[in-house]
């Protein structure tokens, strides 16, 4: 039997060996050829036909990567070097075409894998849809057993619909990890709710399974980062290890035209990248992803692919951070 | 000789009978099936041959209707069900192809209707360009000719240009009702107002008439919300009722691809949004209008039309959190 | 031998003798057409095949007086009539097709001349690609050998790549006037850089050369005004004139499509046009240019030029405030 | 047990009483409101979820019938009225969100209960990505055991790839047929390759299979009309009943900017239409589907929505010549 | 009382005195800058707002004469130098904003001004929306009481809508004429009609008042300028004059993508590039005129305004080898 | 001295090894890798600031070589097998970012380099802009000193615009070589030529020096392929080496959205794939290119550059047909 599904992206990688690299394509490496044990692993999971309307956030993972060619290796606000912070892309878990359930089965088993194998490293999963965080989390309780896990979710919706009429889609999730006792309801802050996005009975399911959400609204209130600062101490308090979900469509829709369902009155850019940042900073952040970008719907300038690369460096640059 | 110009609009009107209705589409209910009455009557004025510069905003109804099945009953950061609140769509004004005068009239007398026969009852135009709303004001005080109106503008521009040089065209409404003593000068106030977008002599006129003229500069150093509570006490003292018009141009053309004149410099989403929920809080204000909203330009992802949508509903918000 | 290398713009020029002019293109002149000395000489540097990667900021001269027709001559947000500060508009200068040097050099003897013959006028070079602003100082310090410059960069860039590699590209402006000491490495502050945009070896020239580098985030926090305010005291109190350089891409992505440069994270509009406002209040601001503004990748409803226009009206608001 | 999965689609179905219909969404009726057996039944099979590469074919059912209000009942080239066929809308056939079998599945039923149940009338299924025409085909087979099915595939491709390596996903529906005893290889003619689309295997597949492959080019030489009418007389000679497939992939790129698997090289409009109004004259056509349309790629003008309802019209313009 | 209502375009007219002119907008001369009679006038009228459907179609004359200037003077299919024919612009019919009929009077009496005052020099109207051809054949009538008037029209629709109905608006052009008796439908000939675009009473009023129709398809199998200049001749045996009314929706939808009304099954550009050409050659053939093209909605390469502008030099090609 | 300036593009060369290659990109191997001489050397010359206008042709070379991954090895059409025929890709010639003199130079030592060391085998240059010609043609006559070259061009212009004016741009070329004494004017066939695109005088200088135009309206006449037979048969009768350049503006705009200067009534993509088959098959073709084609400016399904990819495979074809 396979331990994992991974398949090796087709890019070029022409790391200098003389010089320090400047840009991100010469700077992350590949998985499987280092020998030593990186900071973070990154590994794609390019399926959106799990997705409630026509999706084609299966192409961000290479869309990331070909656009990260953009981005230098130093963060100036924070006068931060990432080279010296390793990262190693595992490449994308393998789909398959037509049969959903496998491929998330896929999803789990290599997330599963990578924890197992790597128990100290963190890691960061590119979607695809909403559906792989179900997968992802549920594959990393796989590894660590014994530990409980809480969901730090930054999203527009509660992605708690009913698995038992549309099947492990993209709006099901959370309930997902609910109902299947991989996650306690109470376990999991969702911050960027707003707007008329969520309809009255998952409010309910919410309420009922003590979800806590925090509108955008308060959390400007009180402060966005105070916000994230506090849910995260919060989590860690309770929970062994706590998995951050990135979706999107928590940005404002004039900044990310490339995810379908980002709405009015959702996150700024400049929002969402201190709030990586200062995700990044806390030590029980073991594991990450950003998932329901669509490039086939982005801006001709590809603004969404670049501020989701920019999002993951800030994550990148808040562990750094973390660590001095 | 006909009472209204009313047209029913063609989308289905799919009501479950037994649940509460969890979308917008399920929810508002269509005015001639109704005997109640609403809270909330809605109509189109779909015109916008009357526009200086080619316009489609005539289009806005049917898409504003199309576009609302993508938004929940549900009002996250107030924590209020709109399904309380009964919202009933009378349809569109009928309009003629080239009589531009008679398209006006039928608006006017149409609002007129309206008002007469629900005098307790808010009304919410959806135009249609500006030009539509010297038609509603006038209706309106036909119906009601011993009140006086007072009217908050949310705009970029004054609209003040002369009747008598362009006709009754879209620049023109705040002028046809100044002149015309439908409105005073001093009972008109416009905030939303900035940059180089009005012609000197408007300036002067607004002046001369003592229209209040708020630049959005103003208003957020003293306070977006506070500006508009102020104007909404200042209005609500001196005249019986406030129409309450929103150019759709007032916001950012960041945020606002779809209405043409919109321009740099203009409101943020989450401005208007604040906006609206604070003028639905007032108990004077009982009209409203959308205009200028032109979808045939907006961004692909209908990011205006989606504004537009979610600005009417946090007026309604208001209007709930208001009676409570 | 040309003394410089204006070509008229093909536009019209209908000024209306009566009346005040309302409108930018009533009221901006042709130099060539006017005895007395103007308020402000604009000119045209309309090269960009100088970029290094494809850009069509070539166009943007002619796109810039196209739109500015949108524009009215009265700032509303200040209660200022631009029209008794007099704008010349001394036309473009001629490029070769293919020889980037001759043409650099024309920009730059053009520079010098407008100086020379204008000494007490400030200029504004419309740019073409930032390559343009080394020649335009070149030429200014030609004419004013005996005093020193000092530059405000508004940027995301440092563009201090290496002309010995690139040629004189649009990367190496502030890299060929410190190694031409033309000015000094300490006597230039960048504000707007931000994110993961300037590669490591950029950064070490730009500390080695002590160029001031105010990072976005820290201009936030300290008030963007503020910032804008001590940094053209300092530059003040060192040198006899100060050049600003607005590189457009300094703009987040979401304001500026027609920037091919901008990013995830710059500045937005409203701080764009503060910023320019209170540049144009100092006295020793002499020189601007706008420049890889490229209207070719521009939005539908050409937004990023509008901003341009904007911007460059706030920098003449601020001269006029300045004069009161 | 459920019969069929048909749902009614929610557009308003506004037939006037008295006058004959003059558009196509007045003549079209629903076929759970009329009583006798109609000339052609529509239905819509919407699941994309199947296509190999990202696709939204799955909402072309409901923009086909939203576009074909721009059609008059009038064929001007033929002077044919089509209101005296009579067609009937049977809704859309209910799609799973995430099991892509029973959504197949449901596709097999349903076209099986109306050959059933209409076995004299034409259906004509809009798609759907073309994993639909082997559902399709196999329901039909099922309603008609001893009948013989040859078809007629206008298509770039072959569509015979291996269902063992991507389960039943668009590029297989031929190869389903054959391997599965449905339709033989030799009933199968395919008019309209052309060009590289085609991998070797598949056309070894093909040569192997007997699989007619008549080039665009080959139909070109020998007149289009004349190698569609051989080879219907050819089918027609040799199997029970003809399944017209169109997968609109066939027509060139530059009119079909709305199908994403179309190619340069491909049928111009005017070739389908006269295809089309062929096919519709041969009385042993009697099942027609049009597949791979994916709306949310289509030209701001709809080009290829329109061109997609102008070729079914064509083949009911055909039906009717035949009948004559 | 004015003669006429004509305006000078703002675009500057720097013929060079010496040379040649090599391309069109330095051959085109300004009317009002002559003194001789000139070959052909041509005259825009900016008018859209009485379009069925919103349409841009008032902006192309600004387009067209922008986008002239990237044609030469030489015709190399024909080896003809245009340069000593001679075009006279006479600038825009003013319109009035609101005023429909008023800016239709303006178009009357504005041909009817040149049409007398010019008796021997062919009009070229560029439009504007269909209904601005019955005004300028009205116009022309009034100048030429005492001739009949021929109509050749290249049209997709046959524009006989009813105005009692509409009022004036571009649907209704031909019978308008028809109506007011200033055609006779016997004298008109429609090429270019085709599919499913004529609802049946509009094709029953052709049949009862004798307008010729001929499909596409019947021109295209009879050869199509051997079906021009059949209907040339036919006119011109019955008629004083000849009007052509080109209607841009004429064209296959895959090439005007700037027409809104375009359809699929039109003309290529060629076909309609060769009929001009031979419609130029006969001398019968007084006035044209080209309409309905809306640059709003052009592609961003501006290819319909660009066939525009190939459309009409090919109709003065025409005039120039009917000379030789 | 360096020989050449060749760098390897940055792309994935995984070539099976057992299999057969059944896609371009399997097939495709690189130069510096094989060690057999190969039946044609792809190079791409990417450069296009040398454009008079602004232009993304120096993009092309890579995006061909992205979109070659949707092409099989197998022509239908044919019935020929590409995998026999060996193209190496010998990646892309460095350019110099300011410096176009030494670009040009790079391209034409590059040229020559690899005409003399690979004499027998075809040559295929991907560019950038049309100045490119001039620089390959000049590198292959350097290596072949004793044999003349005859080209074929196919193009809407003749590019023999003055070099002493505009430099060595896009629009020079074939000047460039005549006046060079590198090819006869009289050995120059242009086919393509058509409407209002060449100015008088450079149709002078062509007729001065015996180009021979051949307008798209005679070779259709004539029939296009034999007009493609004849030409080669007269070039091959008087030169040695046939050099064939393809500016892709050749082609109508309709369906070169990605070619700035394409223009209406170009040729169709049938014509362009029919012309290349036979070109292909003429045995004194040794050289050819490609230019002109922008990929920034290409339609979202990216139809030009599928057409360019298209095109060149025709070519091929031809080759192997030719030496069957």
């Amino acid at each position: 039997m396979r331990e994992h599904w991974l398949q090796v992206p087709e890019w070029s990688w022409n790391h200098s060996t003389e010089n320090q690299p400047t840009y991100v394509h010469h700077w992350v490496q590949q998985l499987n050829e280092i020998t030593h044990t990186p900071d973070m692993i990154l590994y794609g999971a390019p399926i959106s036909r799990s997705s409630i309307s026509v999706s084609g956030a299966s192409l961000y993972p290479t869309e990331f990567r070909r656009m990260w060619k953009g981005f230098a290796t130093f963060n100036l606000d924070e006068d931060v070097d990432l080279t010296s912070f390793q990262v190693a892309d595992a490449g994308d878990v393998t789909m398959h075409t037509t049969d959903i359930l496998l491929s998330h089965q896929h999803i789990q088993e290599t997330s599963a894998y990578l924890a197992r194998r790597y128990p100290h490293t963190r890691t960061c999963m590119i979607g695809g849809d909403h559906s792989t965080t179900a997968c992802a989390v549920r594959g990393i309780k796989e590894a660590f057993t014994n530990e409980t896990i809480g969901i730090l979710q930054l999203d527009t919706h509660l992605d708690v619909r009913d698995p038992a009429e549309l099947g492990p889609a993209n709006g099901t999730p959370i309930r997902q990890l609910i109902d299947g006792d991989i996650v306690k309801g109470k376990d999991v802050i969702n911050i960027g709710l707003h707007g008329y996005y969520n309809a009255k009975p998952l409010i309910d399911y919410a309420k009922e399974h003590n979800i806590q959400m925090v509108t955008l609204k308060q959390a400007r209130k009180q402060g966005l980062i105070h916000t994230i600062q506090r849910a995260l101490e919060q989590l860690s308090a309770k929970v062994d290890r706590i998995y951050v979900t990135v979706d999107m469509d928590v940005l404002d829709i004039s900044v990310a035209p490339g995810v379908p369902a980002s709405t009015p009155g959702g996150m700024t850019a400049i929002e969402l990248f201190d709030s990586l940042l200062e995700i990044g900073k806390h030590p029980a952040v073991q594991h990450i992803d950003f998932v329901c970008l669509d490039p086939s719907k982005d801006s001709p300038v590809a603004e969404t692919v670049k501020t989701g690369v920019y999002a993951w460096l800030q994550f990148i640059s808040g562990c750094m951070l973390q660590t001095r």
